[in-house]
């Protein structure tokens, strides 16, 4: 008997993820996506969600399988996708978030500076390419929007794309927060092209209306959750002590990746090469093992930090809708007065700072609408609810973070 | 207005997790059992199932939820259970499996030697009832069995008991094999106490019947599963690698808890004091980092397995239900002609051995089913299924793992 | 051994259902409202969703229980309920959708005229009341808001009640359209109660606004999905062409009690006695079995539109957010020149009309929040997204009805 | 632009169920396959558990859902199925339980007498062939397993088939008994075709393994759920009493098609015709309307019996393994001394029997697997757990129904 070898993996929201040709399982077998095994998808918003520890990889094999669901939609009412085409949307969709480093978004600013993890993604790629002799040339086209079938760039990057349907699935799947669940399945079954553009059939503007609400609470309620991001915040700041102690030639012990890029600040320019290599070695264990040694480094703010962040003994952290009046912060600092800190050392434990989103936005990337009599329309044109100021405008809080008492420990 | 707190915690599988008194919520919050949030669940089986992230501090939370509802159940059965009993059931649940090292049962044998995690739960146990001020006194009574309410430890510790319950349910969820999935709810509402000794009502003969299954299902094709297995074994090797290491004085660089259990053997009478401190700071970070270094150590063999098992290219195995022919293992042997090993260094990469599991045992810890007519009956005999050989016998598999060709790499 | 009998439910959305008392037993078990078995929770939805076959039974079930676990929640935060209200209160949602009759919303205005549900189930709990010598007294003035703990009554009755909770669930659950699934147990959790009225914990703003939302797109996709107004503007027609006929002496064939309600108009006064009785012996297998009769009566357009209804071959609709014009209505009139109708007679085969919804109603019914200060704001203060026209204001569509072709079957 | 026209239906299960001819579309649209949206799938089991009111009609749909699955998984291993065996695979699972009577299997043996559903579901589908001018033929010869194709009859009838993966995954949904929850997705993948014969990849034997034994569970715990077939007794009892009282020309009113098969016994050879005519307009609701007017008939034991199951007011059921003693059966038939029944009448209220049923068949429609080395082997021989005698051998147990007490009401 023939049977042809197809391959699966695992997947507690979808059930089945098929590979469906040899490079993507070759791209999948390869040591520089196999390390997103190791990288949080949430940051540190286990903390908060006990439940979610999963990471980047089963988002980026997520991703592809609705892009196989969305490939066979498409084909199915006439929209014409090659074979090889269909294999470049699946990789470029696959590979588009190889570039996060530690704990995703949280360590990105800190780590490789003004390089943005779509960048290294990018870069990432390329080398990838080298190695499989420009087999990913169509794939990196997609994901650069430079291939000419604009739809397949949308499905990944836009306000609607399979990127964000994953991850509000599987972030809502994992942290319990079921009001982030969308439903997937009817969107992509109402998706269509026109002209090369991707658009969403009329009778699906309230599951578009869900899945946008859903983002903006999961944004609210669980992506900004207070708890979660005061310890981002630690682990920055923490971050920025280790840079500071190599500053002052105190330099803490962590791993030579995580040293490379602590001990220097990498131009956009340098990241190739030696830089990529470092980054490429780097997951969320160099940062755990980095704290759990810091905890007994000889800097006081840098080992009580870090004790603090693998304890769970948080900062407070108050939010509100308008900025803090400088002397509530300064009440705050008094609470430090114990500990003989310089100036500038305050700012580890008191900071404020504000967080922000949007639910919807009218002008970039418009949400395309597909009527009943062929013709297109914008969303917000087809549906009111979204000319709504609240949706459209950028929201702001403002937060203060502060020592729970007057003894940090 | 006056609202009495009360904390939650968020749970994918059960919604909320109430944390009923401020000894459980000061238990919790201590480094130690924070520690768990470190710890993988299911040791390397997220290797197969990607989504199987989870760690031993949801289980262990899982667990005191599962309590808190058979305690309410039995309450209303008229079952007396005090307050006091009541926190110390929950205690003892949560702190059942806080002795488990980095990747819970993978390292156990190698790392601690013959001091099995439970003994460890009981060291940690004593240390924090010392600072505790005797707080935790009938939870040991109840973990170690010596409270007079029996079934208070069989709740923890038997055939269908809490933590099995949490960890079927759990671990079929996150791995996606929802087979696994069992209806603690019925099987819990079906709990009754007679002369002290748990017993499940006849009507849940069926749900005990599926719990078995599940539970037989989940071994055999989730925690044994070929692929799992022969990763756990290559980092038992590597663990012992290591080790030989150390007695040979090449000593590879790691954390110093990992290395204070790598260069020396503890018995069972020294685990208290230092050992149990350097246990203490373990988790699965010392393992990662460790294997990212050891990439790159002198040892080949040490190198070559640690790259193997960080790049995900583990051994191919085998099983069969009757031990392998020496020949066929010769036969593998061969494939590593190429390199220069000692006849005892082929043991790292070509080796046979056994895997068991038994459904149900059918004289140890006995399910008592109690009988519409009041009388007690052991399960075999209210239900004839499980008289059968197939399932009260333990059942053994053999397996040899090699590798994938005669390149290593 | 001593076990006290508590009886469970099965419940696909709850696992069990607990009855807590044997007055509620009593009830339950009473065949007025086991008559709600035979009544469709979702009108005719099945028609389109075809899992949609759940019952008012149920969804009474569903409410007791959400009760229960509100009453748990408000008890913990030391909200005074004694044993007797919070029977009452599990009473008095249990019975408040009693008055039901065959297909729920759908035949209400044309059976009952203008008596509204909610009057005959108050009729009906006074009845059985009187049955039970006074013991729904407190149920009654809850459900009535005679009672002076309001909060009993707006757990019941409002913008964010029990009622709602579970039907969004249930009809969720049941239809499959999953975007209507809210978050109970985060909503309960949060309640609270100040002064007597009910009031939410600020945390929760997010998973209200989800539950409003949800409730809007379970209206505008689900309840008011364009086929399945249709076959209920198709019944109602029907219905009055019944009644028509027996105006005219052509009385068709049907049951008794359906027949009561047809050959003549109930006044307001009139409701309890006679008519009452005949209420309750309807069912939705009343209307099936008068349509399947219907199909072969003499009258022709009787026997047309049962076919139509029995075989589901609907007539055509459509929907749009302004009226129809009048010279669109008369193209569609064209369609039935085959037919010698009077005049009269083209409105059950071609008509118009409206349909609205209302996501939040800011003054009627406040919701209140409760602050982390104590204090209580509405929530259209606390969330400024509700201060959307969109959501505060109704909303209208026009629908137009017509055959598909020129022959009518 | 130009889009294929795709018509989905909605389901709570899979999601979305797709039509994929317009031959599907009309055989689904046609007014027999429409009357299985009135014939309930679990006969009476919702007075039991009140959320199984799903139809028959989801059911055939699901069924050809899984079909479209199966399909696409064997076409991808590369089996032959061309077009019109695709469709006719689908037509024949959508229209094999056609022939269903009110309740599904509740009315079977009383209502046709001798002709089984499955011969009622040949006749059905013949007399739609003709209508559609042969198009069923490959359908039917699937069927009857008459296809050259093994396979595609084993697909619908054999001990693990598409049939029973929708019933186990259906039943399981809307019971709430989730042990009877299957992966279906995963068997499913692992099917395989070995000469033109069904089989499955040697790694799916426990799920294989778990199939078996939910279906075992749902059987004895749902299927045969003892108030359930005490409830279904009844029924039988009612329509036996109907057709006695037609034999003693006291005819109860009924609707014409229930009166046909009431007032007369049809012979296999008779049921084409009338017959045919009469059964395809009957459902629930001639039973239902049926039961509501005998509860008023002068027939004591009809009404009596009548008003019982209407309200919900079972008889009392005893379940053992071995059979009942002659003597208890007269201290129960002692109960209804009040009544001056004539001897033939106590059958009515007290009377026992015995149920079955048979986990795994090992001789009739083998279950094959397909190992690693592209053998075949019977399941029996792969997983030895089957070869257990209890899992092979029917197993039977007794039942004994009788009154509540000595008042029948």
């Amino acid at each position: 008997m023939k049977t042809k070898k197809v391959t699966f993996l695992n997947d507690p929201i979808y059930g089945f993820i098929s590979i469906q040709s040899p490079l993507i399982f070759r791209v999948i077998s390869h040591p520089w996506f196999q390390r997103l095994r190791r990288i949080s998808q949430m940051g540190l918003s286990s903390l908060v969600y006990p439940g979610a520890h999963h990471t980047r990889f089963e988002h980026a094999l997520g991703g592809m399988h609705l892009m196989q669901e969305a490939i066979r939609v498409l084909k199915k009412k006439e929209v014409s996708i090659s074979d090889k085409e269909a294999e470049s949307m699946q990789l470029a969709i696959l590979l588009h978030d190889i570039g996060h480093g530690p704990f995703s978004h949280t360590t990105e600013a800190t780590l490789a500076g003004i390089i943005s993890h779509e960048e290294i993604s990018l870069h990432i790629m390329n080398k990838l390419n080298e190695e499989l002799k420009g087999a990913l040339d169509v794939a990196i086209a997609i994901f650069t929007n430079q291939y000419h079938k604009k739809f397949m760039h949308q499905l990944i990057v836009g306000q609607i794309d399979l990127d964000r349907m994953d991850y509000l699935k599987r972030d809502s799947f994992y942290s319990g927060a079921t009001e982030g669940n969308i439903n997937s399945k009817r969107i992509i079954e109402m998706m269509a092209v026109v002209d090369d553009q991707l658009a969403f059939e009329e009778k699906c503007i309230y599951s578009i209306e869900k899945f946008l609400m859903a983002r903006r609470l999961m944004y609210w309620q669980v992506y900004l959750h207070k708890t979660s991001i005061s310890a981002e915040f630690l682990l920055v700041k923490i971050l920025q002590r280790v840079r500071h102690c190599f500053e002052n030639g105190i330099s803490p012990s962590l791993s030579p990746a995580l040293g490379f890029f602590m001990s220097q600040k990498i131009g956009k320019s340098d990241f190739s090469g030696e830089a990529l290599e470092n980054f490429l070695s780097l997951d969320d264990s160099d940062i755990i093992q980095g704290l759990k040694t810091w905890q007994y480094h000889d800097d006081f703010i840098l080992s009580k930090m870090s004790k603090m962040l693998i304890e769970r003994n948080l900062l407070k952290i108050k939010i509100q809708t308008y900025p803090f009046d400088p002397s509530e912060v300064d009440l705050k600092i008094e609470l430090l007065k114990n500990y003989s800190f310089k100036e500038s050392d305050y700012q580890n434990f008191v900071f404020t700072g504000s967080i922000s989103n949007q639910t919807y936005v009218p002008l970039d990337k418009e949400i395309l609408i597909l009527l009943k009599n062929g013709k297109l329309t914008r969303l917000q044109e087809a549906n009111p609810f979204f000319s709504s100021n609240e949706l459209s405008q950028i929201q702001v809080k403002y937060y203060l973070c502060y020592p729970r008492n007057t003894n940090l420990s």
